[in-house]
């Protein structure tokens, strides 16, 4: 499969030259960066030497890339992703692509260009949301993929078999999220300077961070209904993973049992979702550098609610790792092809 | 004052010891270990050399300790001491007892038996909870203090206002709080076990968690009804520090304005509760080594459901900070006396 | 291959099976813990889900492990090692052992049975020491290895070419070695509690620690002489991660090019060992989960010394990674099979 | 004492404000920023929202500043600092300078020019190196301290008895130092990016790093010679602290009791000197916050080296702890005034 990443140089870049290090199909064409064209992959990312002696190039010259590449993935900042998605659709209307960023996520462009300030200006692609779990038959079809956030991914899957079976009333959902720092990626401010970060705890954005509205969509479309979140980011002294804990009422007469079987029934033959099962309590440490998202669920009686919590390599399942995973679908290939490593513990 | 500490070996003891260690008014008289009489106190904790020459007792000498001292602190397993404090009041009706544990902090002795499956043992004292800001004039009058639990004083803090203005519906509390380890103890077990915990996000005990019923009888208490709340702590890879983040539907036609004053009429004239106001983000750095509480919250007008943050040191507001907090307001000091330095930043 | 692994419960256990999970030879017969017979090792490891089943055995049926297994991994404390190695060796004269620990470790019986204070009950053992850039040749061809402690690993790696091409003093060695705690293992100890090393730099076992002798025995050989050094371990809060600091004064008139030159000389056509070339800064975030050893060097005019700088994952090329290489390299497969996975960075 | 601080919103002027808010002496008139002048300090650093209510100001306004000024701190960067120096002593000659920046503290100004590549512009300047166990005498009389650097105060302190008794080769120096982030400065470059320094161990600035010449200089003067040292710092995932390993050849004859006596002779009477003895083992963690310098040393007869350890807190022993100390000593206050606090442990 030949591949070219378009905005290399960040975190899920990095990522995703990981990944494919070790993937049997893959080869990397081209790797795009506007800040440092013409440097060797390595000299940036010193860890990836022995495997890449890829140049960065520009990605000014987008005719060549679209056109040698079966696939694309984007990891460029939202507004530039959706330009680079049309020009090389056009160039080239049989390549993939593959965009980590959110200009693709949303069927409605209208709740995109209300977070993200900006117009939407590929409103024509048919783009598929690649969370693989609950669009699989669509991913394998689709020609162009809006790529799930880390924190989105994280929550849905927590929430989807609740929401589909109808066992929570969708207006009390409350989802409490935990944050490692690679999520902010590799620019530099002050909320990721080290002694900023290390040693502390804190809340961000809200009420306004822009993975709600994400959320929003897509589990409103699983409940068949539209449907408002509280949704409050955290930083957490930690370079990966992702926990998300999420509260909502259960409805009147839902069973612990029917808990259980709404997970087993949705992920039961999934094998990047682990089930920890009632009672089970989820540990990023457990999925690092894996494409992996473990599960655990808890009933309280009395109070009625249902907590469940997701645990992810924000970096892998959050992003590069799903990123492939949909790309394996889309391609045929098995789909755990290059992502069946198990986590780094401890 | 004549202080002696029963049961000073862990944390809380050490932090109990580092405080009172620039105390003005503070002499330390016995300080107590069984598993190790007769060693010096920086022999165990090395950081306190310069200040203590101290060599720890045994707590058999009960007699001694509780006769010479004007306040005892205890630090000693729940269970535990409940028979101290009754054995030390007994011997001296004068000394005062500030207990860092639970056995002294639930008026109605049945949650406490079934919370911590053990018959109360001293039922007859007349016990206060030591939640300086909400029951200073009691405290002022107390001879035993059950001194709060770290992720109650910082959840209680944070929605305090909100219940005792009667601004929210109390049934839809939702607390999810995040702690470093120090709140585990010193204890060896695997779960505070440096590369187990490091570079990892988790929660435990959902449902389940000892602080639950002593939020919900504090918050009852002010709310003038009993009620039922939903408490999940997690462990975070720090050493210090608690951050709460506290979910309520708020009622009907309450506005933002009628929040902030709630926190502005509870909170205004007290020295360890900075407020951040609305919109504010407390950083359990801010508070570290300090027996600050910094408050945030937010009103979300999609939900409406306001969004309370507060972060404290563990160690210190949490535990022996607010215990020293406890024995100035007991004793007619100053009340920041001891208390009153900068925080450890960065 | 039939693999069986003895001892599998701490981490060198938990990282070898993580490593032989996409190892594409390698079947594992039997895991033993004596601890837990008859855990799965997913209750112990839930990070394994997914890629093991096996149940835990004691090794008290040792005859069937050896009978069945190619080869034997041993995770025993030094002295159990050996005993185990022998009775194995004996039940299969076939079965090839591959311990982690020390007991194989020594050519010079004396060194062993004087640092490790235990007589030494394996003594006609025909032990390759598994530091296999150094020995390929004969690890090809034994049955017997003991792989190299992590300190050892690193440190002589950075050291070897100058002591072999006789550049430096080798009365002048200072090392200075910087490591994660996942080094001290998951036995629970006060030195390993996360309160205690997180934010904490500390030396321990100056001019005592085990690895010193190792150290001196590998050098020496090379060196063609007895040779004494220092060596200083300390303890870093990271999880993973070896730094070894290598100090030497070179011999009068040696440049820096005839340094480089022993280096590419010794290393060039190495896989696994990546060389930074003079003023280069190894990271141990560069290594992390894979069998990689970076190494840079830095020529100072001014003192006449040369100071050698390794970074290795002290759980894979330290430990359990070089002990799937050597196995490869005794099977006769292509060395970095199951080992070439890129660092899992940041 | 009348007090401005003159560049104060990086770590080191934050430490000094954190510090001076519990000194009984202090009074804060004036501090400078140029890049946010007008603001208020604890926007900037919430953290000492209580303590401070001052508004930075701009240095334009010198004249000002240095007239009502008893002392100034200064926090700029080197090549700075000695233009403020020069012109608040030309305004007012009695105010008092304390440089935590390298500006003043070489005697040679020639060394100064040739490490720092600048012409030195305060040559007429009386300035005392500020390492205020070595030099007291002469800092109740300087009107200008050049404050030591972080490293080198470390480095010097565990050295200097051996040097100035004249137990060890010279020549033979060799430190390898490990510090946290927070000496880096709250500047951002991805070198304090916290993803990139957390987990992660590295060296840096191999021999060439600044504070050589400076540890040089010192030494060489208690030792009654010229002598080059091979320095290395280490860069550590923590907040606070540096430990500085040192090692150097003892003379023939010198015995382990010669040593003990040497500490004991420079230190047995210093405060802020806490002797772990021979066989000890400094903890970062014991000194945090405080002004302490923990000191332990081992003799290795093997090798007949030295090793000598030392552990301080950055901020404090190595920045602004020690200003303060300095300024106490310059006024004739108690010397520990303000800064005789416990450590924060754990």
């Amino acid at each position: 499969m030949k591949i070219s990443i378009v905005g290399a140089t960040g975190y899920t870049g990095a990522e995703l030259l990981r990944i494919l290090a070790t993937h049997p199909e893959a080869e990397i064409l081209y790797i795009t960066s506007e800040s440092q064209p013409g440097t060797a992959i390595n000299e940036i990312y010193p860890h990836l030497t022995k495997f890449y002696t890829n140049k960065l190039v520009s990605m000014a010259d987008l005719e060549t890339i679209a056109a040698e590449s079966q696939v694309i993935f984007i990891g460029l900042p939202h507004g530039h992703a959706m330009e680079v998605g049309r020009k090389a659709t056009a160039i080239n209307p049989k390549v993939k692509i593959i965009d980590l960023g959110a200009d693709y996520r949303f069927k409605n462009h209208a709740v995109y260009e209300q977070w993200y300030k900006l117009p939407h200006t590929h409103k024509e692609a048919q783009a598929i949301y690649g969370l693989t779990e609950l669009n699989r038959t669509k991913v394998k079809e689709a020609s162009i993929i809006g790529n799930p956030g880390c924190y989105t991914t994280a929550s849905i899957l927590a929430l989807a078999p609740l929401v589909k079976e109808k066992l929570i009333d969708v207006t009390s959902i409350i989802i409490d999220a935990k944050s490692g720092v690679s999520g902010a990626g590799r620019g530099l401010n002050l909320g990721s300077h080290f002694t900023e970060v290390f040693e502390n705890i804190k809340a961000y954005n809200v009420a306004g961070h822009r993975h709600t509205p994400e959320i929003e969509s897509v589990l409103g479309e699983l409940a068949g209904q539209e449907l408002i979140i509280n949704f409050t980011p955290h930083l957490i002294p930690v370079a990966r993973g992702i926990l998300s804990t999420c509260y909502a009422k259960l409805k009147d007469g839902v069973s612990a049992e029917a808990v259980d079987e709404a997970y087993n029934n949705l992920y039961g033959k999934e094998y990047f979702i682990r089930l920890l099962g009632r009672g089970g309590y989820p540990l990023t440490k457990n999925t690092r550098g894996t494409n992996f998202c473990d599960l655990g669920w808890h009933v309280d009686k009395r109070t009625g609610r249902v907590i469940a919590i997701s645990a992810i390599d924000n970096l892998v399942k959050g992003a590069s790792g799903q990123a492939v995973q949909n790309m394996n679908v889309m391609f045929n290939i098995e789909e755990k092809t290059g992502l069946n490593n198990a986590p780094l513990y401890p």
